[in-house]
């Protein structure tokens, strides 16, 4: 086993409960950002833990610096590799680049799954400088604000502002994480580089049709409303499937009143759509609206349609997306591009710098479950190219 | 106020809880018997509860009997004309009838909602020969026995098998009921005849498919459950709009994992099939079953399909709807021929004599909640067909 699954394996025994569950601010948190920051120091880092509850690792060169990171953070009965492996392969990679020429701080991120408060990305809103003060009352199930929790933690909520970053000292923001997909496995690549994080737009979706008893009303008088959802639900999948790299889901749904015997009255349900291009997750939207309207007028029923969430897509900045693409080719791997789907860190930190992400190969691309693995070779691959990335790393030529 | 309606809503006031909730068996049954009893003999006809604890009032002639009937026992926060109204109906018809020159008894069945124990029909099997003793093995949620509750309620568990009749001493079972659908509405007719009481089969299909992350996988990488489900609902409702008078229904679905975010791996779902003819409906059910079966294989997902229930269609006969129809037609109404989509107790008198049935207009066809309501013209319209039927009864002419 190397040395790096070994850490990750040792990290994933610091936990707040049965498998591992490491959440925001929360006593594993805590133990774990000491466990970090010590594995920063091996890898000659001055390392700290921020007034937010970011571990933070520097080099010894003066300057503009490049960042690279994740987070250690974890869903609930998580796996090991989501966020750990991105922080402690940019360690590792860092440890074995003693000799760069420019500034490096390693950041494992607090906050990005968003699990204890509702808020995501708390840290790397800070770095960025977007984090808002007011999520700093927002509370926990158990009452407990996010302040309340910092200062447990041994963090500042009063002097969060002071950890952004100044973009002109910010060469840019490189992240590893597992895909959480299926593409590179199929694809059998142990890497691929990030174009975009996909936008997304959220929807929730009522249709009203009319309930009645399964053997007594005919087929003619019915206004069946899962019928009508079922075409809304096709409907969904026809426009994601007619738009390259759009991905449209229909993930929960509500028929009411549910029963063998009863003709459904009421449907809810929600709607999931994510495209790295935001024109095509537009047009897929307004597709998917049309199409939903075009079904209730012609079943005669009600369906009303809420976007409850709509965020941008966020480019990977094309330079690093080249530099890492040649890392991957000096490490013997065809470059292949593919965007993320789900959300990660570099989003938040999009706001301050150029960001580039290399995405490593996962089994059978299950995430955020005990079952979440990924190899030891693909592990140190990432390794290998995070290194011929830093050892090639030329700053972005401005105003060319 | 007619003294019909009256008495419903009386009957309505016999109750185990709030609104009417009359259980085969319960205390309230039991005071509903005595009170069904009462307007018997005030009918006059002789009365008693039998051993199963139907009420059953005889007039004084001799020789082979016409029965008419319906049920007393109620669903839980029932409305107050399901059963209660055929039952009422038919003791109103009777007392208007005091020379009739054949026998007649009428029977308020006890268990035709089979809410409390798991067996339906027991008291119209018990009068038909085919009550399967083993019922009274059958527990409710309490733990107690039908053959405990029966004995408490003043009924003889030892005794069921001699309320069975003679099939020779029968002349045929009528019996009216609110139509509990919304067809006689539409037609702006207070009253139908019954065709049939609908054969019904049941399914529950499990579609298994993939789930994953709804960010990360690709649409063609995927294998949507829910898709496919959804292919499958519309296939149900297209064998049934093709075929006359069947009608079929996906009223209960279990999406899994169920989150907005959550390419769904698995669905479950019930399909209800009904039909007056059993050639239609069994070839419904082999229509659903290969749409199926081609939607499986074309998404490369494992849909299995279990059939859970299937009982043929009860025909009413063709002499009793042709003397129910110049009964109808007799009291200035359009006779007008439909099936029964719901069960009825003529489904098991059916094995020991040839049964009708005549439906009543309920408003906006909604039955089993407090909101079920007939008004009292129609309820007299009932009435006074029977009455007229009665008058004019010819018993089946017999190998002509």
């Amino acid at each position: 086993m190397t040395e790096l699954m070994n850490r990750l394996a040792a990290l994933a025994e610091v936990t707040d409960g049965d498998g591992l569950t490491r959440l925001f601010l929360s006593p594993a948190h805590r133990r774990a950002t000491a466990v970090v920051a010590g594995w920063m120091r091996e890898a000659g880092l001055d390392a700290h833990v921020d007034a937010i509850g970011n571990v933070v690792g520097r080099n010894a060169v003066a300057g503009p610096r490049l960042i690279l990171g994740s987070h250690i953070d974890t869903v609930r009965n998580a796996g090991w590799y989501d966020g750990n492996y991105g922080v402690l392969a940019a360690i590792e990679a860092v440890g074995r680049c003693q000799d760069l020429a420019f500034g490096v701080e390693v950041i494992a991120f607090g906050d990005e799954e968003g699990v204890r408060f509702p808020k995501t990305l708390s840290g790397s809103r800070a770095i960025a400088g977007i984090f808002d003060t007011a999520a700093l009352e927002s509370r926990d199930k158990d009452g407990i604000t996010m302040a309340g929790a910092l200062r447990a933690f041994g963090g500042d909520p009063e002097s969060v502002a002071s950890v952004a970053r100044d973009a002109g000292q910010i060469l840019g923001y490189v992240e590893l994480h597992i895909e959480q997909g299926p593409v590179l496995e199929a694809k059998n690549l142990p890497a691929g580089i990030v174009t975009a994080i996909a936008g997304a737009s959220r929807y929730q979706v009522s249709v009203t049709g009319a309930a009645g008893h399964a053997g007594t009303v005919p087929m003619a008088m019915r206004r069946d409303a899962l019928a009508a959802a079922s075409e809304c639900f096709l409907a969904v999948e026809a426009a994601a499937r007619g738009r390259p790299g759009v991905v449209a889901t229909v993930g929960a749904v509500a028929v009411r009143p549910g029963a063998p015997n009863s003709i459904p009255g009421e449907v809810a349900f929600s709607i999931d759509l994510r495209a790295p291009e935001d024109a095509a997750r537009l047009a897929a939207g307004e597709a998917i609206e049309g199409a939903i309207a075009g079904i209730g007028a012609a079943r005669g029923q009600d369906i009303r349609v809420a976007k409850t969430h709509d965020a941008p897509a966020t480019a990977c900045a094309p330079w690093l997306q080249g530099q890492l693409a040649r890392a991957v080719q000096g490490s013997g791997v065809t470059p292949f591009y593919l965007p993320s789907g789900a959300g990660h860190d570099a989003m938040a930190v999009a706001a301050l710098c150029p960001v580039g992400m290399l995405f490593i190969r996962c089994a059978g691309g299950v995430s955020h479950t005990p079952a979440e693995s990924i190899s030891a070779e693909d592990a140190e691959m990432g390794v290998r190219i995070l290194v011929s990335f830093l050892q090639n790393f030329v700053p972005e030529p401005k105003n060319v």
